[in-house]
């Protein structure tokens, strides 16, 4: 690709990161009194280090755990936060912090008169400094999302003992032994694991490593297994599903496949399959078994290509749209398809993998990302994870572009997402010469008309080096915006006379023709004097269909900025989400209107957001809390309920302005 | 039956009531200081009626609410006692008493200064005056078990709603537009209810009653169905399994049914059972299938009889021993069976109904009693709860007879459990001529060496009014207590020689005779001089039996009597729990020593208390609760640990003394 995006995730990732931290007096005054609190940590490292400052920003009321653990600061816990383990011990300045009945029994009355409590139980409602001692254990922390550092606390735990047998004088149930033996933890058991205790206790001489999930005990595995704990996160995709396997214990990436979806043959798009459940009662169980399968089959490689046996795959996350993860969990999606456009439920109960259809550890559990709304789904949430939308104090436009685009829009206090309905250009749908983005596919175009002679004035970039075949959604948008910017379509977005053509453009003018009644532009001819119907073009229609869709979009962050009375330039930063918006060039999505008129610097690719949060899920309870805050965080803004909804759309059709 | 109990349950059940009420004045100052306090209710019930006085003692630390909801007095409650409907109401006399943030949110200051308090937020740590108000409900209360008055508060409730139909001003899903109409629950859904919700509140018109069992949400139903709701209480005994069908909203059994469990062929004791599955790994999965085939078939035979549609049984609750549970469940039982007696847990998991075998509400709970140690399990819970173990300020002794015998010692603050390996001789097992308490089973024996010429010295009670065939336990008891009462047995249990019996009593001399090598008493002859072969007799080794067995169950009693420092006349009541304590003669219990030497009067049969414990726990929430705190109320004493047990048993060998 010659000319992708001008960002790479780890541009991206720096300048996040430097989002995520206060600079020492930046204009907090500004936000300080609109909803967020500063928390100054000082991190103690060691006798023979100096502390380290860091100053973060939360909504009020997160515990100073929590606000620590999002922001990348490690504090001493085994419990995950839940007031049990008693080590997350910190030094708060000032009076009036609430001392708990956990605080009295971890400290004495003159730490408590110090300031000293547990932080996991300190709610941060004001500003506060923060003292943090030096680490007794070692966490490990990834780096995941668009520069989220992850401190490792993943639901799934193990912990190897060693019990005493019991005696007559000692005839505390197996159950009873086991959960003695792990203090900081309060298990419960189901019936698979009471199943499998007498047994293996007895089988490995009481040395055996309990499986925890989050706090359920689901396994007892003989001897020692502490070093094998893995997890998939998955991207659950209309058109692509994506699977990663991961060692929750580094938080490293084990291995990654990647499918289309076998619910393809019941349509391209989520209001086509939700519109074959409607006319077949029986399709509904189909399209589950079909994600099922989907789900399955890559779990099956990621295993395979990983060398992990699937009975140590012990939790699996999965990021998709409402439809997606209504059809997935065999709810009827039908209410979400026609107006008013309601869910089921917007938190989707936590399952087993296996009632999914997938062969993992038979206790697995699946869970997913709650929803917005019917059309901002869980995807979207975990993209918000990965970009860390609700930690940012930066005004921020996400956009995940596709036949549904998403829209949230953040400025470092209040968040706003809406849906905008773009149809089915970006995937090459409804377009003449329109496919996906497979081998063959025009993705990139650029148009010289002033090329030296002998040169070719339009140059193709074309997935798989091939011959082109047609043109996928980023290069629809190339090739509107090149001829937008030559000037063979004006602003309105009608092709210019073939007249007009010879005098501005002579170089390219030959390639401005008709097939049929319609007018086009060749992109890519076979030989130099092909017939039209032979070649790859852009049809009148094609421009039209990418107006009507860049049109839904730009309608959409409009009046997103408008309700929190921002103008363009205040957007620091745009992120395209997903994996056409990787492809898409800044300058092109600048030229046609999608994306607000911003300098390119400010309008970065940020890749797979949704499997990037699929996996910080996976690997810390506590963002996985942070996923579900969004619920409360984030307003949803019902675009077909606006009675401006179609002045702004007609408003937004032009090209330039 | 001529010679049954000397006491009714209706008898047991006055007697029980006036133990759940302190006398005012009576002996309180003994047990005030030992372990329980005192609450004295005025209950208010009208303008026009004057306040009824109510003492109560309960352990310290049960609310309020509970302490009033066990001892049959009503308090407004819709929540069950979580803290969420605020109308638990009452006032408290004196200070001190703590405020809660609900209590401030429900009350005014000047109330909050006037002692205004939610009751089910009040511990009872010290004795306190407790005024409560009128009921604005009307609560409903069944009376199960020994005299317990439970107030209805079933896990299993049903809401009918109207709800507004979605718009796009109005998004919410169908999840929260249901949970925001029930506002005093904080309910959860599971897959199961999401798949049918959007269904059934779309064909419905948003019409629907809610099912909800406990905080679950299990179903949404078409209409106004709050009239139906039904619910198993079940007897899971070694030999027999009783189902009783229960209406949750009116307290009223709607049908019963009982059959031979059919595990038996595995064995008619829990340990051939253990032994069965340690011979054959497939047995346990073969014994699970029994369990759960018999439950099933009682569960069809109850629904059919009381014209109750299956599905609308929301709920089961099981209580069995602790084998019996753990063979239910598919629970490995083995090391319940060796030395040294441990389960896999004392707590089983609430499971699906379904998962037993059960064709239910497909979402239909299950749930086991707790065990206190592997040979005091969840049948003697519930018989505990049946009978109020736990709230009755006299000394009682509980006593299951049974292959295993249970013993609960309780002296009004301190409660004892034990179990004692009776052994098979009062199931009829090891007994020459006996047999199972079923037709033509011999269950009553009275000897009149005295009675006049030409009527019969030895009358029989039959079971079935047929031909004698054999010898049931009750008949044993009866058979040896006779026989030792006119002096054919001496008190070491010997039968006295030919000779002496001719002096002693010679109307009866003459069936004492020989069969072989050993000597035998003829309970029935067929014909006047029939072979001792074809008669029902008692053997010299039947009595020995008897005698190894009854000295194991008072070996058992005696040592938890040591260990509270009490005397046989401190009891002020025995129970005799369990269908065979139901028949056996108390005179006759007395004669051999099976129970302490006391008046007869205070021996009473108690009943099926397990299946009524199982009702309690269906019909009250509370009194569930009730029964997983007996679990850290009651000591449980293991004998075969104990030095002098060996001693004890050959103290107790002997009759009389």
């Amino acid at each position: 690709m010659t000319d992708g995006p001008d960002f790479t995730i780890a541009d991206v990732v720096d300048v996040a990161r430097e989002g995520l931290i206060e600079p020492p007096g930046a204009d907090q005054a500004v936000h300080d009194g609109t909803g967020r609190v500063n928390l100054a940590f000082t991190v103690i490292t060691g006798p023979d280090s100096p502390p380290t400052q860091r100053s973060v920003r939360v909504p009020p009321g997160v515990t100073v755990f929590d606000s620590a653990s999002w922001n990348g600061i490690a504090i001493d816990s085994t419990c995950g936060g839940h007031g049990t383990c008693h080590k997350c011990r910190v030094q708060i300045a000032g009076e009036g912090v609430p001392i708990t009945r956990h605080d009295v029994r971890t400290f004495s009355p003159e730490q408590l008169d110090d300031g000293w409590r547990l932080a996991c139980l300190v709610n941060a409602t004001r500003d506060l400094a923060v003292q943090v001692p030096p680490l007794t254990t070692r966490p490990k922390a990834a780096t995941v999302g668009v520069g989220r550092q992850v401190i490792l606390h993943p639901a799934i735990q193990k912990r190897y003992v060693e019990l005493d047998e019991p005696t007559l004088a000692d005839q505390r149930t197996d159950l009873v032994r086991l959960t003695d033996a792990i203090t900081d933890l309060e298990l419960t058991a189901d019936l698979h694991v009471l199943r499998r205790l007498p047994t293996v206790l007895r089988a490995a001489d009481f040395k055996v490593t309990a499986v925890i999930v989050d706090e359920d005990l689901i396994d007892v595995e003989p001897g020692d297994t502490t070093s094998t704990r893995y997890a998939i996160a998955f991207d659950l995709g209309t058109t692509t599903v994506v699977a990663t396997l991961l060692d929750v214990g580094t938080g490293t990436p084990v291995a990654v496949a990647s499918m289309l979806n076998k619910q393809q043959p019941f349509g391209g798009d989520v209001i086509s399959r939700i519109s074959a459940t409607m006319m077949d009662k029986d399709t509904l169980g189909r399209l589950q078994e079909a994600a099922g399968a989907t789900l399955a089959e890559l779990a099956s490689d990621v295993c395979r290509e990983g060398g992990v046996d699937p009975a140590q795959v012990y939790e699996v996350a999965i990021a998709g749209n409402a439809t997606m993860t209504a059809l997935a969990l065999g709810i009827d999606p039908e209410p979400i398809g026609v107006a008013p456009f309601v869910m089921a439920t917007s938190q989707p109960p936590s399952v087993l993998a296996t009632d999914l259809g997938l062969s993992l550890h038979p206790r697995a559990r699946a869970v997913f990302f709650p929803a917005l709304g019917a059309y901002v789904g869980g995807d979207i949430v975990a993209g918000m994870l990965a970009t860390g939308m609700d930690r940012d104090k930066r005004t921020r436009l996400f956009i995940d572009v596709g036949t549904n685009c998403e829209i949230v829009l953040s400025d470092g206090d209040t968040i706003l997402s809406t849906a905008a309905p773009a149809g089915p250009a970006f995937e090459g749908g409804a377009i003449r010469c329109g496919m996906r983005a497979a081998d063959g596919a025009i993705e990139v175009i650029k148009v010289d008309p002033a090329a030296e002679p002998g040169t070719d004035p339009v140059i193709l970039g074309v997935i798989g080096d091939v011959e082109p075949r047609g043109l996928c959604g980023s290069g629809l948008v190339d090739a509107v915006a090149e001829l937008v910017r030559v000037g063979l379509l004006d602003d309105s977005g009608r092709f210019i006379s073939e007249e007009a053509a010879k005098e501005i453009a002579p170089a390219i003018a030959d390639r401005l023709t008709k097939l049929g009644e319609e007018r086009v532009f060749l992109l890519h001819r076979p030989t130099p004097h092909a017939d039209p119907a032979e070649c790859v073009y852009l049809s009148q229609r094609d421009v039209r269909e990418l107006q009507f869709a860049k049109a839904a979009i730009s309608t959409g962050w409009t009046l997103l900025l408008e309700q929190l009375g921002l103008e363009h330039r205040d957007i620091q930063q745009v992120l395209l989400a997903g994996s056409f918006g990787s492809y898409l060039s800044p300058a092109s999505a600048v030229r046609i209107g999608l994306v607000p008129r911003l300098p390119v610097l400010r309008i970065v690719a940020a890749g797979n957001v949704a499997g990037e949060g699929a996996k910080m899920a996976l690997l810390s309870l506590r963002e996985r809390t942070g996923a579900t805050a969004l619920l409360e965080e984030v307003a949803y803004v019902e675009l077909s309920d606006r009675p401006d909804f179609n002045d702004k759309f007609v408003e937004q059709l032009a090209f330039g302005g």
